[in-house]
């Protein structure tokens, strides 16, 4: 079972060192998501690690969402774009140099993980905001695969963790798990 | 002593919830940093404890500040700003309802950290980048103060912790803090 820790990560590069010893040798992880505001430098000892993955943050499942990460944004060739697309171009195309990036996209808003998509080509998206956050689930894998029906990670966390308060909560748990896996795999495209 | 802790959090509101609970009442901060990628609920619970501190990441002391934070962004307004002056707007406007916010700008980008404070009126700036990071501090007081000569909180970390390796490392570590206090306060305006 591949292990993602979910610790958002985001601190200058001797930090970020140390946090990407943290996750993949104390911790044992195979991927981490990252914040990416502090930068390509603040990222690198993640990227680095070339046989674990890094998940950066780009349009998260919040509802503040939209404060920050759907600013418009002019880049230097005079592309005008919201914020959250300017990152996950970033990633796609300069800091994806050892294949292993993904990015985390709400399932909240699959309209956002549409455009996310098209511009992130074949890219694993993270997909958080399933159960608890209320996110239809078949339209996010619906707006998300891609052209062959893969490229998701469908997280869902608190509704798993309360299927039961009683003595069932194994079987009660798993069969949320597998309810909502079968319901992934019935709309992939 | 205030404790401020670096933690640089960013998670949706739930989470944000009991990272603040971590902060201030597991480990008794008075104030902590947080990353404003995620929005305004990411950071409410912070904001919420009327009685602690939250400093929000704005223009950060390292290299890869600039590959994020100083994208051209285009608000409602048609107003076109960094996106760290937007960020600096944003909290100094709206996020600092209860006057318990200051912002992240490094030491390390004196011109930056000029706009921040012409933006961000008498809000508290946490400075790192001084000391192993190599700011210039001289150049930071002058232009970061208030114009009352207050508003910094100048963040040494590694100088200090690397004083001395030796028994004598207290009053190494002790003598480093009082020179650099001593040439913080000789240039205040």
């Amino acid at each position: 079972v591949p292990v993602i820790l979910d610790a958002k990560r985001g601190d200058i590069g001797s930090t970020a060192t140390n946090y990407a010893i943290e996750a993949f040798d104390r911790y044992g992880a195979d991927a981490v998501t990252v914040n990416p505001y502090l930068g390509h430098d603040a990222v690198q000892p993640f990227l680095d690690r070339v046989d674990r993955g890094v998940f950066l943050l780009c349009r998260t499942s919040n509802p503040g969402a939209r404060d920050l990460q759907d600013v418009t944004v002019r880049t230097g060739e005079q592309i005008e774009r919201r914020l959250y697309e300017h990152v996950a171009h970033t990633v796609a195309h300069a800091w994806n140099a050892h294949g292993n990036c993904g990015l985390v996209v709400g399932a909240t808003y699959p309209g956002e993980l549409a455009e996310v998509r098209a511009i992130a080509g074949d890219l694993p998206l993270r997909l958080p905001g399933v159960g608890i956050q209320g996110a239809d689930v078949v339209e996010a894998v619906r707006r998300g695969t891609t052209s062959d029906g893969t490229g998701l990670i469908v997280s869902s966390s608190r509704a798993i963790l309360t299927a039961s308060r009683r003595h069932d909560f194994a079987q009660a748990a798993r069969a949320r798990v597998a309810a909502l896996r079968d319901e992934i795999n019935a709309h992939r495209r």
